[in-house]
């Protein structure tokens, strides 16, 4: 008898009010009781962005909302300048490449973040770019980005910011407006403790102009459709009212909580992860880490693979391995959403057991010791 | 106290079975259980698609699967049919015109369906038309449009045949493969019992040949993606896996009954519901029928929108009112699922209960009795 216990940087475990609100009886969506439902999860994630800007509801993965930030705003033959150093980040890349978008890249190896300077310094040198394109917490690496600093550079140029945050907006800090995001794209999966199917995209007033400025290129992911909805409030097509009621307990026990205090607990818990795993003797992935996920370098000699089946098949911890370059090196912890301390120590001491079992020199308790004492000084 | 009696076209009541499974524990989806999941969603997907196609499961309203039989198959600057009799019919319209493909429309008023001639015609004068665009069962109308035939018509010429089977499919008779179905898009919450937020492309051969020789034009509903993906089964993008497992309860449950039964049975409910609102006075707004939905013209001097408030304010039936041109004039009655007899009868009994109220004459018990004459000579 092994209990699952979902411990990945999305999906994340969903609140029991969350997931039993799926289970009631289906009703229609082109309703009074709908547009009450809709308007509650839109102040929700409002709130949790901390914006006045109106949000667009997807059905669909994060990766539909980034690309409504691409497609509703720079038009064919048009250039962007991307922030790339990790699987996710490189997506905003390719999406733009399906578009016939130019890319102008600033890359940095996996792990790294990136300097404003630079991006300054990019931006005057393309000043015909449409828009810049970065990550709050790239999930492949577990970077934090300096998006408030490159908010900065940014804001001093004509081009608008768009900004994946799709694991990191409910984790970790994240002020769209006063950090100068145009484009936030955000997923329901991560730190919004919901179902996977839903993604958002909050616009500025500055985005919406360019919006309305140049011709439409695709139809579902197209924002126009969406703010003629927003008067409703509505959905243009179809939405998943199952997931949207799902989405709107979870911002309530967010909202309960309060956004201050989740981002506080969190990053409380992702010190302590990074105590625990250091005491192990796994070195860190990203040089600026996100609050939503550790990345660790596994110990050398250590099989990836082996190490996360016999953590699943032993313990029911199910972590997430590494992408691209880091496929086979690496492990990736969550600590956001409804996971809490008693889920981060049991998970480090499921990793020391299974690092002792497969033959390394691990002192049983060091790391749960570690991110222990992490928790007691944060009292 | 008033029961909510959910009988619209779409989105459909969820058996509770379906229900149940998104109440449970979330898993992650890059698993072996996830894949021996969607390997069992394909199975019953192409069971009642009738097809040995691939199929690309979407996260996103039909609208996003209509897209992508657009976006993945006819270039910029192509040439599209469209058959547009409706509201659902003109998306397909509307959706070429954002990717700056040329609509040839082969149009009839609201309510009338499709002559297989014309289309032949059609693609004689247009010969360089890379798709023919039609509708199965359109839900706006209630219409069911000659698919078989007109399939004839476009296997002749070089273009693909793309259908919109959103309301259609898994309600009445559509054989993707004998009917040289070359796309066929279907939606979740409609005839197969299920949540809103998953659609579903089948391709044929033909199609996945055409999709590899043009450039990609979008990103998240490109079919190269899905195929690549298909050979885990996978996903490309975040599946909802709440939603499939519900998918997957339900189509169990069509499998059990067999989807030649669930036909059969179906067909049977749209017989006597045609029986019964024509007892009642009301005139079929389509003249060849869907069996998935009725439309039927309200008496002249109803209210419409005061008709469809009190009918589900005093009984809990919530029906579809009519759309474009029909708005104000029409009602809609879904008789696919899990809609049964007993549902049938007792809607109509509000109808009828709701007309007098309204100072129509009305025989009360008349629509009841010519539909259940319908259901016991079918028994």
């Amino acid at each position: 008898m092994v209990r699952h216990r979902l411990m990945t940087p999305g999906p994340t475990p969903i609140p029991e009010a969350a997931r039993l609100e799926m289970a009631k009886t289906l009703e229609h969506h082109r309703t009074p009781g709908f547009r009450r439902l809709l308007a509650e999860v839109l102040e929700g994630l409002k709130y949790v962005f901390d914006t006045t800007s109106d949000i667009a509801v997807l059905s669909s993965s994060g990766t539909g909302a980034m690309e409504t930030c691409v497609a509703s705003v720079v038009p064919r033959g048009g250039k962007a300048i991307v922030l790339d150093s990790g699987k996710f980040a490189e997506r905003w890349a390719d999406i733009c490449e399906a578009y016939g978008i130019k890319v102008v890249r600033y890359e940095e190896p996996w792990g790294k973040s990136f300097e404003a300077d630079e991006v300054a310094r990019l931006l005057a040198e393309h000043a015909d770019a449409a828009a810049v394109y970065a990550t709050l917490s790239e999930t492949s690496t577990g970077v934090g980005h300096d998006i408030e600093g490159i908010g900065r550079a940014v804001a001093a140029s004509g081009a608008l910011f768009a900004v994946d945050g799709i694991s990191g907006v409910g984790a970790m800090e994240c002020h769209m407006d006063d950090w100068g995001i145009d484009l936030l794209a955000v997923g329901s999966q991560k730190a919004l403790m919901s179902p996977p199917g839903l993604a958002f995209v909050a616009v500025s007033e500055a985005a919406w102009q360019r919006i309305e400025s140049i011709e439409r290129q695709a139809f579902y992911f197209d924002l126009a459709a969406y703010r003629k909805a927003l008067a409703g409030p509505d959905t243009p097509w179809t939405p998943s009212r199952p997931l949207l009621s799902a989405l709107a307990a979870s911002l309530r026990q967010i909202r309960e909580e309060s956004i201050e205090n989740v981002w506080r607990r969190t990053a409380t818990l992702a010190r302590a992860t990074r105590a625990g795993v250091a005491a192990l003797g796994m070195e860190l992935v990203a040089e600026r880490p996100s609050e939503a996920l550790t990345a660790a370098f596994l110990p050398d000699g250590v099989d990836a693979k082996a190490f996360l089946a016999r953590l699943e098949g032993r313990f029911g911890v199910k972590l997430a391995g590494g992408q691209g370059p880091f496929s086979g090196k690496i492990i990736r912890i969550a600590h956001m959403g409804q996971i809490d301390e008693l889920d981060i120590l049991s998970t480090l001491s499921a990793i020391e057991l299974v690092l002792a079992e497969m033959g390394q020199s691990v002192k049983l308790g060091s790391g749960v010791a570690a991110a222990g004492s992490v928790l007691l000084e944060e009292e």
